[in-house]
């Protein structure tokens, strides 16, 4: 097997970087992701990356991923036995050896949560994902236009508690998953989407944590040079700068567990005089520029610090941070018409139709 | 194995009767239970009931129930598919056969529902129940208190969702699983707590179906001689009449899943000039006269129609009815300090000491 890097703990600062960026303002925060797997590294040895081709067609792959708020866990650092349990239980349950662990989310902090599995495991990681970013529910994941069951999926807490789901469809373990992440006291670790190399060559949005890799990497070293960060992110994402501004107004509500609203700009510099507005779901949905629409899920939009090129969640929106906003359009398998239905801008309760971003 | 009595459909009339009145104004309508059970005898046939001492002691019993309200099943009537599908679920789990089927909970739906599995398998049916009566947590069962694990346990709905629960404590299993029924739309059913004969012999509140068989007939028989039935009912479960009087004012909220609530009453006929009040969760957990508290569960207070005897939920509670009620003493396992820990008054958040009800 061809291996594609090798993943020490080190490297996990640049992927949790990335991670950020695509996470395209939710996903959770990937510090406590980065922590807990750079001490599982530590523990068990570097990870093994590996590109989907390099399985073969009947091979076994597990996605693993955390549901819920990451911060909720911070006060109590989890080892990452959880998802080594929910991990185990699954491989038990499906009566064979797993062959290769998966992201199912590379944005936020389920870009590093999956090298946990991969160093206690021993296994391979598999250099991609189910969504080339973050999305908010279980079920918006290639994998399910590829007609892959969320379940069997098992489902732990730090607590010590565990669930087996076994679901009519992959919105219903969305709906009961989360009914339990909640009642768990807001976080818990999965694994499911179970699928076969054939069925992952087709499902993976490929190479999105060499993208991770890459985009932590550029980062750091545009800093160290005191170069310009952001330009240097949206060459590498091949990403438009669609406004410069400062946040002048932010409205928030929760909204059956997720965090809703709308974040209003005001231009400056080459923007003087224009306006910018965000939605958000956890994630930055669309944007629009002087109330026209530019950009809208599945395609991406992330935010970053003006100055630093640091990349701003939702959550840390607050009045006056001067930020710069990147569009760049989503992996082709979200712009068919499978892939509007799971995470078109219809789905979000947003009154428009999806229009390819084009850049 | 000595059989007590072979239960038919007809004989399912009687038994609901008298599960409405161990349901202490809780426990849900037996009605829909009633209804799947006389259609699972009459395609598979009738049910044994027999005593816990005949099962050998190295034999596996498991509990079957139906969680949350049975009345929002009613617009489709299960088959009692899905408490099968739970029960054979649990076996398979518990990687060996099952040798009977017991209740969780004697009092509202559950005194008939477990009589569809039982049916359905062939397998024996306990006569005997894990309260005696009805509760509205999972955990409130005798079979906590002898370290009975609810878990593993296996939930499904009418939809073809499953879970199965694997908890730290009881008390877990409760949360989690309510959660999932919640979701679920209001109603699942499971197979849970499963346990040795030897442990069953213990933990079990023995004789609690043949009760309501007895209650019912009781019931039905003065009804036919046009005989007075409350007094008939009070003499079947050697109970006192502790008020007779209208529902002068009803105050009802609902807290986290259960209604709760307030019943006044002005006394009639031997109670005129006295007043009577109810506090209810689910099931009548206090009763005062004069604003002296004469009961508290865990012992227990039903509440009948004055003239017909027909027991009536604290859902039913209306302005002007005439009712009587009865109160009788817990099972001694209640009566335990662990008992009135797990059941007694402070449980429910009354700030009242357990004074045992010698009527």
């Amino acid at each position: 097997m061809n291996i594609l890097r090798t993943i020490e703990a080190q490297d996990l600062e640049d992927i949790a970087t990335g991670g950020a960026i695509l996470g395209t303002g939710g996903g959770g925060d990937p510090y406590v992701g980065k922590l807990m797997a750079q001490q599982a590294i530590k523990k068990y040895g570097p990870v093994k990356l590996v590109d989907i081709s390099e399985m073969p067609d009947d091979s076994l792959i597990v996605p693993v991923c955390m549901m819920g708020a990451p911060t909720v866990m911070t006060e109590k650092l989890p080892q990452g036995d959880e998802l080594m349990t929910a991990f185990r239980a699954l491989e038990q349950l499906l009566g064979r050896k797993i062959d290769a662990v998966l992201c199912g989310e590379a944005g936020g902090v389920n870009s590093t949560v999956p090298f946990i599995v991969a160093a206690a495991s021993g296994l391979p990681l598999i250099d991609g994902d189910g969504m080339g970013r973050a999305y908010p529910e279980l079920q918006m994941v290639t994998f399910t236009m590829h007609g892959v069951s969320a379940t069997p999926m098992v489902l732990c807490d730090d607590k010590g508690n565990s669930l087996v789901l076994d679901t009519v469809s992959n919105a219903w373990t969305e709906r009961l998953a989360r009914a339990a992440t909640v009642e768990m006291g807001g976080s818990a670790l999965l694994a499911f989407y179970s699928m076969s190399g054939a069925v992952a060559k087709k499902a993976v949005v490929r190479g999105t944590l060499s993208l991770c890799a890459e985009l932590g990497k550029t980062l750091r070293e545009v800093k160290a040079a005191h170069g310009e960060p952001v330009s240097a992110i949206a060459e590498a994402l091949d990403a438009q700068v669609i406004f410069h501004g400062r946040v002048r107004d932010i409205e928030r509500r929760t909204v059956g567990g997720f965090a809703r609203g709308t974040a209003q700009f005001e231009g400056v510099e080459e923007w003087a005089g224009h306006t910018f507005s965000l939605q958000f779901q956890n994630e930055f949905l669309m944007a629009a520029r002087d109330d026209k629409i530019l950009v809208t899920t599945p395609d991406l939009i992330t935010v970053l610090d003006a100055e630093s090129g640091v990349p701003v969640t939702a959550d840390s929106l607050r009045y006056g941070l001067r930020l710069k906003a990147l569009a760049f359009p989503s992996n082709p398998q979200w712009r068919t018409p499978e892939g509007i239905a799971l995470v078109g801008p219809r789905y979000f309760g947003y009154d428009v139709d999806y229009t390819p971003y084009v850049g």
